[in-house]
């Protein structure tokens, strides 16, 4: 199996960048990926103002991964298998984060062991890692990876997580997936700024789905229990609009809904969360139970 | 026990209206409310255009009710023992709803029994209900029971629900308690615009706590594993941002988080889920688990 | 000339206040208003904290004035006929308002005189007086004069000015027009969250109009050299849309444009200016120059 | 002088992208610009939905400009001596644009001559041509040109016209500025969401100001009466806080007033308009008059 290491970090999304492996559609291959402070926060002495500042080089992504035979308008299908967690992670706000009630950056190292994160000494938190960026390269521009968009980027979904399917769209010939940003831990809204940042070792499968669903315009999910649809964009409901605009068009399209039906029932059984709000475009997710998509 | 009948509707929260019974603290009694619609879609023949376009006059709302001993910065603390729904709702959506994708408006009648919402031949959705709007009468203005606030009002939240604890502020003597607008489900975000809009019978304890924590600037509910701020406002980050600082400020002054290490734990550990983006104000709640709080 | 003095300040536009004078359609009087601070900020010895915290109760108004035969669908047109200032202002920013950059709260009192403020000592700026809070009462809820809305209210136009034809709708019987909160002086947005804030006389005129442009759903204005319309939302983009659209429909309506020609013409020739983003809902301004209304 | 034919276009603003010329800080060159259709819609055949639908290529700019001297930090001054506009130009709406008051897609060529707009038989509209897109390269991303941002881009602001002196910043070695997308007119907002796109030439003096005032974070304009700061993000508050923000800092850091002296004054007499609320971002200006820098 392939193993992409983390030396090799990428800042773009971008066609310009190029791959740093060629694989074939099924293959499983394992990603190292990088914390979103580049590796800069990794003991007590990084915990000073000047490794705490937000660089415009941020959320360094591993990649680009050539994905033999996709062309634009094809679907990369990227089953995550396995999310490992290095043993250290960080987390942190800055002090614009809530004007007026707290006006300190501060940061804080965490060990994480038996799938638990010592967040301190009264609390622990359950393991719950996620794939904070991971996406293709867009049709011309070259995105940064700390911006979410219609390729992906920086989702900060909790849904992108061990056992989900994410479908990602191929812009340009071998998809070019990269990814990295994994955190530990992440409630929804992402409120403080970052999640519980790791180093991680991710195993995939890319599976490559030929062509595209017309009513697909954000990337989809696949979760044990649900279907779900990620957009982003500011404002926050605009973010939510497009979200479940796509998922009624999705149940239309695929699962035999008409379309004025499909609006009334995910409104009435579909959840709205919201992925992060601090990134530079918002994300929420909308997730339809599958147990309405058997009958 | 007394019950209200859903005869003298208000349509606005005010210290303006005369109370239509007084209770005393602790006391249980049961609520009729009206639908969303002033009963004015309760058979196919009323499904027509005139009768589902929007009105000044919206979601009726069952009371004042006068708590004996309430006066302003105190809390009322409403346990929701039970919530009957009718055995018959509506759901709709209207024209300007997905602007490109749907150009009608549509409605449809539901019948409720067993504990579902006979949504369709195919699909058949658990009831959940909860009650979309309540509220105390504001300081000095009349609020319409459309809106949502820190008084409560149309709030649309799944939290409101069977067995949840709400507590909201008393501005006016006697608080002046009124609800209504009950859907037998709903998603988050009331996507369409309405949920299974339907009559019930809702019985309440209120109860009466004297005072008010200072840091309670919204609506707080207790739920069996949960406790939920509500905040509402345009845009919704900001919304979401109002819900999350209270919350924030719960933890610090009532279960001995120091403020920064509760931004960072409700960062990793609560949900952000949006109550609805259809009326004059959106609602998002922030869930933080109690089992953070027995540690 | 009726003169109403500053003695009777109401903080809502509502129906259940009862008016202070009532006057024929046609008259011209004299409305004394008080400053946004309820003249609490008028000596060095005020410029502290506790006066400078925000009340719930703000932006006093001299009213409701009861205008003879005014029934509703009706429509007021106010001719602003002069304003004369108070020799004495202030102005303000609170410790919230540009978050990370300014920590503080300040105030700071200046004279005016031969039609200047005395900003500073190097500083003089013209007087160019608006109302900034003007409006009827609405059909059913009791608004806080704080707040903006259909009805008028907390606009801070700085459209509403000496020459100006104000066009306020009618929802209850008398209109119930009030206003107050006169600046000597604001530019667009009102970004520091007050104008020169000053004591005023108000000399108007008060017609009424008989019936209401269907087209006409926020207030409008008539200046020497265009025509204006005034709406208030959030976010931003929506109060701006809510303006123009009212624009093109007054004039498919009232100025023979077809609509998609409105449209197209109100995009090349129209200001969008903002009048304040530091209310409940925010305001912008619609500016269509009466040139083309000659042709 | 230079003359830069309208032949190789570009989409992006990007470092990617090779220069096509390299000028000496303080020439003069000529830049032909194609119109925002990339010439598509020339002639009464072209006004087909095929030709309307928005593309993801949009807004061609010309370029990139090679400054010699130019490096990361430094400021380019770009003075734009005259615009010639072709004698035709276009103006169109979308479906989408209005919803529920006009559903169809439209376009109408207009003839420009005698320096006005012949937009209709009875409105003729002067031209007052801007550049709705002129830029630089950024950092590490390729930005679609269709997007405002940090480096100016598709900012459709009226203030970039003839006279105007427009400060951008060098991000990459040579700066690589760019520019298209004319408009013979263009109101505030560009509502319809296109001005009166033409085919231009224009002329323009581009001097190289070493360093980078520390307060710049978003392009600045000199016209002959007004500094103006222009920034766009969304919602439109956020757009309009950041040009406010950006303004009294330039007052703090160049012009010798305190910061909160500068928050006070702004709020009385600077301007705030809309540049557009239909790019991907929004964008707004904020225009301080020149007569209060020379007190």
């Amino acid at each position: 199996m392939k193993t992409l290491p983390r030396e090799r970090l990428q800042y773009v999304f971008s066609k310009e960048v190029p791959p740093i492996v060629h694989i074939d559609p099924g293959e499983t291959i394992v990603v190292e990926t990088e914390d979103a402070s580049s590796g800069r926060i990794r003991s007590p002495a990084d915990i000073v103002p000047e490794k705490l500042t937000r660089s415009p080089y941020g959320n360094p992504v591993t990649g680009p991964i050539y994905v033999n035979g996709a062309e634009p308008e094809d679907t990369l299908w990227v089953k995550i298998e396995d999310i490992q967690c290095d043993e250290q992670g960080y987390t942190l706000f800055r002090d614009y984060r809530l004007p007026g009630l707290i006006k300190e950056t501060r940061a804080k190292l965490v060990s994480i062991r038996d799938n638990m994160v010592i967040f301190s000494d009264r609390v622990r938190i359950p393991v719950r890692p996620l794939i904070g960026t991971i996406g293709t390269a867009p049709l011309y521009e070259a995105v940064s990876s700390l911006k979410p968009g219609t390729h992906g980027g920086n989702m900060d979904c909790p849904d992108v997580t061990v056992g989900s399917l994410l479908m990602l769209p191929v812009y340009v010939p071998g998809g070019l997936l990269a990814l990295g940003d994994v955190h530990a831990a992440q409630g929804d809204a992402e409120f403080c700024g970052v999640g519980i940042e790791v180093r991680a070792r991710v195993r995939l499968t890319v599976n490559l789905h030929q062509g595209h669903p017309p009513a697909m315009t954000w990337p989809r999910i696949e979760t044990e229990d649900a279907i779900v649809t990620v957009a982003s964009d500011k404002p926050l409901e605009k973010a939510l609009e497009l979200a479940f605009q796509d998922m009624i068009l999705w149940l239309e399209e695929e699962h035999g809904f008409e379309r004025g039906e499909a609006l009334l029932l995910v409104t009435q059984v579909a959840d709205g969360r919201v992925c992060q709000v601090v990134n530079p475009l918002f994300t929420v997710r909308c997730r339809f139970p599958k147990a309405y998509l058997k009958i």
